[in-house]
């Protein structure tokens, strides 16, 4: 076998088999192909795409070309949960405790963040002295006890996806449906977690730019999950604007909390229990959605959720007097409020433009070697559909020095206020499985 | 500008302006860019194209990657004629001399076989002591006394084009017509010729498949062309069966000097009457194709074209008594025919299937490092059209040692033979300008 004969075939249209795929991955994996010869490949695969079997072939290609991750030791069902990615996106850090509190059993591996969307691990690690880092057997042993891990992938989960992804980067292959899912779908097959949950975003914060799109890589992701005997599920939900109000490291964690208590906004609180009540169902915890959303919305009021965050954090060398006292994170040194220049409804709030603004304040990185300050970020006064009187908040702003004229100016073009009235927009548009 | 940026630009079918084809030349050239995002670029580039803009550009920053020649030091037009390969074509060892012989100036720099083409410097080379290197002072010099020289193309010619055509050759992103305009184009405007003739073949034994694709090529770098104001136009010709009859280096040789005596096969004759003539007129030294048709057919039977062909072999260190005396090449060890097993009329001559055989014997290469037995080939006695009787020879096979049983069988399945008759291919099909 050949890899440009390979090519060729993609560039016609042609349909690998199961061996051309492995021929592929394990090539590239070892060494054996080289970048240039990929790269080709990732372009010409763009254009004619994948069909449902080559994509699955792929996925699980790129799942078996690094370590499985077997979580047999832990008893019952482990749910999964992941999202494609946004802005102000702290879902993992409430569902993952409402869920677990509810009986299901949550062992995950996350990522850390990149360019305008944030990461898990970048969150978490704003609570002093958390350790996202688990010998397996650890971390087993943690979900067994608590019913809740979250830690960061090893550096030998799919190999074959870090080398792809780093590829797709530098060479304008990202934006491509089945190799997206691929990409997510072996790290979330790998990581051994019997039921899968994607939030699959769209907007202009996200990597979907439509509707339309999320749900071809929502249906995309579940095809793979049906071909791997895995129940897999997704909600589509809207990144238009970001998701609650908090964007930037520690602000996040203290917006968790504050959901955690029955306190937070009502879009983030949405979002997890609706994710949560289907994750329950997947678990085959709770009969129906609606059984499962009651007993999600009880453990978020009752503190019982609130309660396992203390308990992962404890288990994970964090101070837990930061959960328990939310004043014990350390301030931005300058705070100052952007306020609106116009009176009328917010139509539009660019989450994306939001994000790139808190990543340039130094919560977030460009590229993956960067530290970032966990201190630092935005909070939103208003969002889409709310009436702002001219002189008053947009958001706050937690800087690490003076904040320039020009950011001030990029913040303020992420607004655009109209006279007319503007409704909310629907966050879950759907659910499918 | 960064090139992951120009993928995607192209990705989403934009168009470049001069400074970043410049961009990705340059850098690509002196290494700043690596393989793999030009290899993506390039296969992008077969799937969205290059307008005509865009692919002039492209050869123009192609053509200055490396030295120009200047050929203004010799008098006159500067003609230069390009074949896009295939089996069989000695075109060149026919049409500089007989050219040369009617006042035009042929300074040509010509290329190696590889595949089932052959190349004019291997042919060449089958004359001993014939030197495909000179120096430009030499190359020059021997032009101006007798108007015509062959030789090799040296390293600084196009170097981005010897760096892109490797890279496309193990990257499927061969087959593409921009990029095939701009390779040929680049190199022949960098050769310093004032008048370009492309001879675009199509058919089983070209890279064009079919005359329609043959003639989109030729278009495309008559446009380029004409943008750097050359005289450029072109031959679509035939190559659905080799072109006169023998193949192989030698052998091509001694069928270029019978035609040179008037005693060439007929399709040989005319391509390069044909051809031969509108480079005349090209040259401004005919007024139209019909007398300069007529002088070249003179030349061509008065011995005054071969007597220029012994000049430019002497020229160039060649051994003149092989012209003189074709007996003098070294015959093949082992000298067999091809026998037909079936009585009928010849409908098709797969020219690649010839010219595979041709390469397998050992008078062609694989890998551009392989060397090559001059003597080995086929001689063609049925061509399509022709009417053969069962037993009668098809082919005169000429090789180093014992002819398989399987490259027997390779070469008649090469033949297909019918009962009704079969009208002969037209080999010329137009010239465009």
């Amino acid at each position: 076998m050949r890899m440009v004969d390979l090519i060729e075939l993609k560039k016609n249209n042609g349909e690998f088999n199961k061996e051309q795929i492995q021929f592929i991955i394990d090539g590239y994996v070892n060494e054996k192909i080289p970048d240039y010869q990929v790269s080709a490949l990732l372009m010409a695969i763009c254009f004619n795409g994948l069909t449902a079997k080559e994509t699955a072939l792929l996925t699980q290609a790129m799942e078996y070309s690094g370590d499985i991750i077997d979580l047999s030791m832990i008893e019952g069902v482990k749910v999964d949960k992941h999202s494609t990615g946004g802005v102000g996106d702290k879902t993992s850090l409430v569902l993952g405790p409402i869920v677990a509190a509810c009986g299901g059993k949550v062992a995950k591996m996350s990522g850390r963040g990149l360019g305008h969307t944030g990461g898990t691990l970048d969150k978490l690690e704003s609570i002093p002295g958390f350790n996202i880092y688990k010998e397996k057997d650890e971390f087993i042993k943690q979900v067994n006890e608590i019913g809740l891990a979250i830690i960061g992938q090893t550096a030998s989960l799919v190999p074959a996806d870090k080398k792809l992804y780093a590829l797709r980067d530098v060479t304008a292959t990202v934006s491509c449906i089945p190799l997206i899912a691929s990409s997510i779908m072996s790290k979330k097959l790998a990581s051994g977690a019997d039921t899968i949950l994607l939030d699959v975003k769209y907007g202009k914060g996200a990597f979907m730019q439509t509707k339309e799109d999320a749900k071809v890589l929502a249906k995309t992701m579940i095809e793979i999950g049906k071909h791997c005997g895995k129940d897999t599920r997704a909600t589509i939900s809207n990144m238009n604007q970001p998701l609650g109000n908090a964007i930037g490291n520690s602000l996040e964690v203290i917006e968790a909390i504050h959901t955690l208590k029955g306190k937070g906004p009502k879009d983030l609180e949405e979002l997890c229990l609706k994710a949560g009540s289907t994750m329950l169902v997947q678990a085959k915890l709770y009969e129906n959605e609606d059984s499962a959303y009651k007993a999600l919305k009880e453990v978020m009021y009752n503190g019982q959720g609130l309660k396992k965050l203390k308990e992962m954090v404890k288990a994970q060398g964090g101070n837990v007097s930061y959960i328990e006292n939310i004043d014990n994170f350390e301030k931005a040194n300058v705070m100052i409020d952007l306020t609106s220049k116009q009176t009328g409804y917010i139509k539009t709030l660019e989450a994306k433009a939001l994000g790139v603004v808190a990543m340039k304040l130094g919560g977030g990185r460009m590229t993956k070697d960067e530290d970032i300050d966990h201190r630092v970020g935005l909070v939103l006064n208003k969002k889409i559909g709310d009436y702002v009187v001219s002189g008053e908040p947009l958001l706050k702003i937690y800087a690490r020095d003076k904040v320039s004229d020009e950011l001030l100016e990029e913040l303020y073009h992420a607004y655009e206020i109209v006279d007319e009235k503007v409704d909310r927009p629907v966050l879950i548009e759907e659910i499918l499985k």
